[in-house]
C-alpha cells in the first residue's frame, strides 16, 4: 500500500509517496518503473497537481443501488457514462469557480475513482483488475440546471466539463480493497454523503472491463464511479471536502 | 492560405505544408513559430497523422437548419455539444473499425472541423475568429443503435468515442472564409451529402466564443460543427471520403 501525489515546487512538477505529512520524492514513471530519490519535502512546502494527467476522465451515471432507488431509476443493463473535459481538471487545495455564464444550481458529488495503469483495450475482469493502479477521491462538480434546460438534448458534458469542475486527488493510494471503502462528503463541516463503495452496481473491475470493450483506456486515465445519496448544492464562499480512508481528504475551495 | 499536415515517416512525427502532391517540411510549432526545414518529401512517401493532438473534441449536435428541419427539431437556444474521447482519434488513410461489441448500425456525418491555434476562455466573437487556426474535414463516425437504447440516458459519448470513429484530417487549411464551404460525402463512389456550410444554426466564430465561456478551449483542439442531411450507415468493406474544397479529401476504410 503505498499513497502516490503528483506536485509542484519552484516551478517544476514532482511525484512521490506520502509518509504521513513527508513527500519521500521518486523519479522516474509514477505508473511504471520509478525509484526514490533520497530526497524528503515536507506537503506543506508544495502545492499539490492532480495525481495523474488523465487523456480522458469518464464518469458513471446512476452507478448505486441506493440512490437509483431514491429517483427511482431501474438499474441499468450496462454502464452509462459520460466524459469530462481535461479544461476541468483541478488537484485539492486548489479553488473550484462558479461559472461566469450560469447562474443556476452548482452541485458536489463525491466519488470513487479508478486510475489506470496499463492500457485496457477488451480486457476480462482479472486483467482489468490488474491494470488498475490505485483509487482516488473524485468531486464531480456538476451546473445541474443545465443537464435538462434543453428539451431535445441532455447537457452532460456541458454541465460536468466547466473549467475546475473535474475535482480529483489528493492522492492515489495502491493496494485498497474499493470494496471495503466508504465515501464521505463533508460541506463546510457539516457531512452530507456517507455511503459504502459496495453498493455499487458495476464495481471497479467490472466496469473497466465492459468500458474497454468500448473505449482503449490508457495509464493515468480516470473512471469516477457515480455518486449515490446526499447530493447537494454549493454556495461560493464553501468549503467541501471529499474523504476516503486510506487515499485521504481531497478539499477545495468554493468561490 | 495554406495547408498543414502532420505524419510519420521512419517512425518518427513531423509536420509541413502540403504543395500539391509534395510537403515542404517544417520545423517547430505547426500552431505558432516555425519555419521551412527546406527538406521536401513526397506525400506518398509518408504516412498521414491527425493534424493535431487535441486535447478534447467538441462535437455539436443539431447545428443544421436543413437537417432540424428534416428531423422536425427546433432550433437550438444554444449550441449542443458532446466529446468524443481521443482514443477515437483517427487520421485519413487509416481503417475505422467496427466494434467487436455493437452490431448494430454505423453511420458516416460528414462535418467541417474548426480547429483551434490560440487559448480561448470567454472570447468574443472577433477574438474567437482570430484564435480559429484553420479548418479540417470530420467524419463524426457514430453507433446510431446505441445514442437510445437506454430509457434513461442518452449514451451520446459511447455512441461517438469507440475506437477510430473520431476521423479528422487529412490537412488543417488556412486563410478559408467557411461560409464559402460546401462539405460533401462519398460513399463507395456514390455522394450521400452535399451541403452548405452557411446553412449552420451557430457558425464558427460564434460557436467558438459560445463554448469558450463554459469550456477552455486549448490550441490544437477540434470542434465538430454537426452534420446536415444525407447521415447514413456503411457496410464493412465500405470507402468513406469527405471532402471539402480548399482542405481536402479525408478518406478511409470502414471493416
Amino acid at each position: 500500500m503505498a499513497r502516490w501525489i503528483r506536485f509542484e515546487r519552484s516551478g517544476t512538477a514532482g511525484f512521490g509517496q506520502l509518509d504521513g505529512e513527508t513527500v519521500r520524492v521518486h523519479s522516474g514513471d509514477m505508473l511504471g518503473a520509478n525509484a526514490p530519490t533520497g530526497e524528503t519535502v515536507p506537503l506543506s512546502a508544495v502545492r499539490l497537481l492532480t495525481p495523474t494527467t488523465p487523456t480522458k476522465m469518464l464518469a458513471l451515471w446512476n452507478n448505486f443501488h441506493a440512490l437509483a432507488a431514491k429517483l427511482n431509476l431501474a438499474t441499468p443493463a450496462e454502464p452509462l457514462y459520460f466524459l469530462k473535459s481535461p479544461n476541468s481538471f483541478l488537484p485539492g487545495g486548489a479553488t473550484i469557480r462558479r461559472p461566469a455564464a450560469y447562474d443556476g444550481k452548482v452541485v458536489f458529488e463525491g466519488e470513487l475513482g479508478i486510475v489506470i495503469g496499463k492500457t485496457c483495450r477488451a480486457v476480462g475482469v482479472e486483467e482489468a483488475r490488474r491494470n488498475i493502479f490505485g483509487y482516488t477521491c473524485i468531486n464531480d462538480v456538476t451546473a445541474a440546471d443545465l443537464i435538462n434546460r434543453d428539451p431535445t438534448f441532455a447537457q452532460w458534458t456541458r454541465a460536468k466539463s466547466f473549467d475546475t469542475f473535474g475535482v480529483f486527488g489528493p492522492a492515489v493510494a495502491t493496494g485498497l480493497d474499493p470494496s471495503t471503502l466508504t465515501v464521505r462528503t463533508v460541506l463546510n463541516g457539516q457531512e452530507r454523503q456517507h455511503y459504502p463503495v459496495s453498493d455499487m452496481v458495476f464495481g471497479p473491475s467490472e466496469l473497466v472491463s465492459l468500458v474497454s470493450r468500448d473505449i482503449t483506456i490508457e495509464p493515468g486515465d480516470v473512471i469516477c464511479c457515480g455518486t449515490s445519496i446526499g447530493v447537494g448544492s454549493m454556495k461560493p464562499g464553501s468549503t467541501i471536502e471529499i474523504t476516503i480512508d486510506g487515499i485521504g481528504t481531497l478539499a477545495n475551495r468554493y468561490e
